[in-house]
């Protein structure tokens, strides 16, 4: 606390992101990384970017990127001027707060869900409330149809994994008209459909996406959203007023690779799928709760034991995963699928700590 | 314009960056760009950082970086919990105006200045006050001893090239201790000398770096603060209310390199000083005033012909310089420092085009 700090900074709560430990060694599963490495195509043109370009500024609409994420929508009719990019999803998400979510009304996002987004609330001074999941952590749809600033969700949630049926995210876009409905589907590859198709027919439908999990490239920061053209404008209004260029040279060069290798992009996602089973299955055998995931991490809850006493006992046998303290999931642990041999790991871990 | 916008989206009149043309050949002298390549070992560190591991997030308090920038103040005495690093200097003035510049009374920057300032002020609703340059265009410390929510200038200034020379930036500081004085140091390698030095000082005195110029990495989008720790916390406090992880995997790993690299960096800011010279005196035979610069640009104006005319001209020769249309700077033109074979290349043009 200083004199120096503006009456915002004294009031922030800023969010703490998963530990991103030094230590080798570990079964990190506590940040919902993918076990597999990006695709080769994308290490090819992130080494043939390296050079004496990078003395120059990239393109500050990088419009080869907007062009390769419309192109990936294929049929759907999405042009590249329906396409904003960013430094990571979670800078695109900060913009759209800004530029989007800040009304009159208060917004409206589920009370267990990605807790960036009270924190976006208090960086912009955004009145919000928490709207609770049901009893088996659904999203409801008739709860969003109210007087609301905006909403906002993952679909599927985090960190339930649960997956909101499209028809259901429909009814909430279709059923604010005077709101912006942003989609935040950071995990849809792992199972989920997107709501990208209902972008053409609704004007106040704006998805958000990543390239850190589903393309496994959280280590190079890129993510994007698509929506109607004037969502769009709003966005980059506040980016050009924020920072020309948010993606360097490496960044565009490396994501335009990366979602052009559809190859990759299906044969890693379906391992993590079939990761997620088997260890969905495991975790049963052990005597947890799972709830029904769609992502590439599941959350789950032990009948018998303190989900931070596993958590704590996990670390000590080198395996990490994710424990929140919120009230309502405080006896769940958010586990991130890793390869076959990471879960196994993770497992044989539980099944010791349990016996 | 659309209804979903917030009200300061609305009002944000957003900053145009140079322009940045995918044509070839061009002798691109408008963005103040370094002509050299980066550092030998930075390239090294970025082809050996490109790999498996990109699936993974990057230190989110990029903790190697600060220490290497820490380091490279020498016996300055900054300790990396003094350093701030962002996305490049412009995401970290960013911060820096919501943080440490948004109070009561209005911040006052020069009215001759970086375009950015105003675009800033009115993303984050901070009242200004543009404080006009002397009739040299210098900055006279004086007229920033008044009473103010805080202080921001580059020191060279931009884009006139003068320098405020280090005792005159130090009245300013020491006659404001209430308020927060931001030396914007893009382009201070060039021949000026850094108020880094007085960080330990003054808890007031944030010092703004970036690697896009001296260190030829615009491509890649690092910058940099450093000050008191506790102006430091407040930075960080709202980035990580905004972006848990502004630096990807790649960016830590060549910023960390470049700077580093004190042989390439001594060699490479050595010639293009020696450039500016050689083209301050070409200019000046064909009859321009040129500002005395310590950047790596120089401001000037013709005696007898328009310098919206003369970029026209030069812009159908291939030669690209930039053009502010603000009133009291229009006739004259920022050229960036090249090599000696681009420099003479303008020189050529501009012969040309006066004869």
């Amino acid at each position: 606390m200083s004199r120096y700090w503006s009456r915002v900074v004294r009031d922030l709560t800023p969010y703490v992101p998963g530990e991103q430990p030094k230590l080798p060694n570990l079964v990190k599963l506590n940040t919902n990384e993918n076990p597999y490495g990006p695709s080769p195509l994308a290490i090819e043109a992130l080494r043939a970017e390296i050079g004496d370009t990078l003395r120059l500024y990239p393109d500050p609409n990088a419009e080869r990127l907007k062009e390769a994420i419309a192109a990936s929508f294929g049929g759907r009719g999405v042009a590249p001027r329906q396409v904003f990019v960013g430094n990571g999803s979670d800078e695109v998400l900060a913009h759209v707060f800004l530029a989007l979510l800040k009304h009159e009304r208060p917004i409206l996002f589920p009370d267990i869900t990605y807790s960036f987004y009270p924190v976006y609330c208090r960086l912009y001074e955004i009145a919000y409330q928490a709207v609770p999941l049901d009893e088996a952590f659904r999203i409801r749809a008739e709860d969003y149809l109210v007087p609301n600033g905006g909403i906002v969700f993952p679909n599927p949630n985090a960190p339930t994994g649960r997956f909101l049926p499209l028809p259901e995210v429909e009814r909430i876009v279709a059923g604010n008209p005077d709101s912006v409905v942003v989609i935040d589907e950071a995990y849809v590859d792992f199972g989920g459909e997107s709501a990208g198709r209902l972008v053409a027919r609704y004007p106040n439908l704006l998805v958000v996406r990543t390239l850190s999990k589903s393309h496994s490239l959280a280590g190079l920061r890129v993510g994007f959203a698509i929506g109607h053209a004037d969502l769009i404008e709003a966005l980059e209004r506040v980016k050009n007023s924020f920072n020309s260029y948010p993606l360097g040279r490496l960044a565009i060069a490396g994501a335009v690779a990366a979602i052009g290798d559809q190859w990759h992009f299906e044969r890693t996602r379906r391992a993590v799928i079939a990761s997620r089973e088997a260890l969905v299955a495991d975790l049963a055998a052990l005597g947890f709760e799972v709830l029904p995931s769609t992502a590439n991490f599941v959350f789950a809850r032990h009948s018998g034991r303190d989900a931070g006493e596993i958590a704590l006992a996990l670390r000590e046998r080198g395996v990490l995963v994710r424990h929140f303290r919120q009230e309502r999931v405080r006896q769940f642990l958010r586990i991130s699928v890793g390869t076959d041999a990471q879960c196994q790991a993770l497992v044989a871990a539980l099944r010791e700590i349990l016996s």
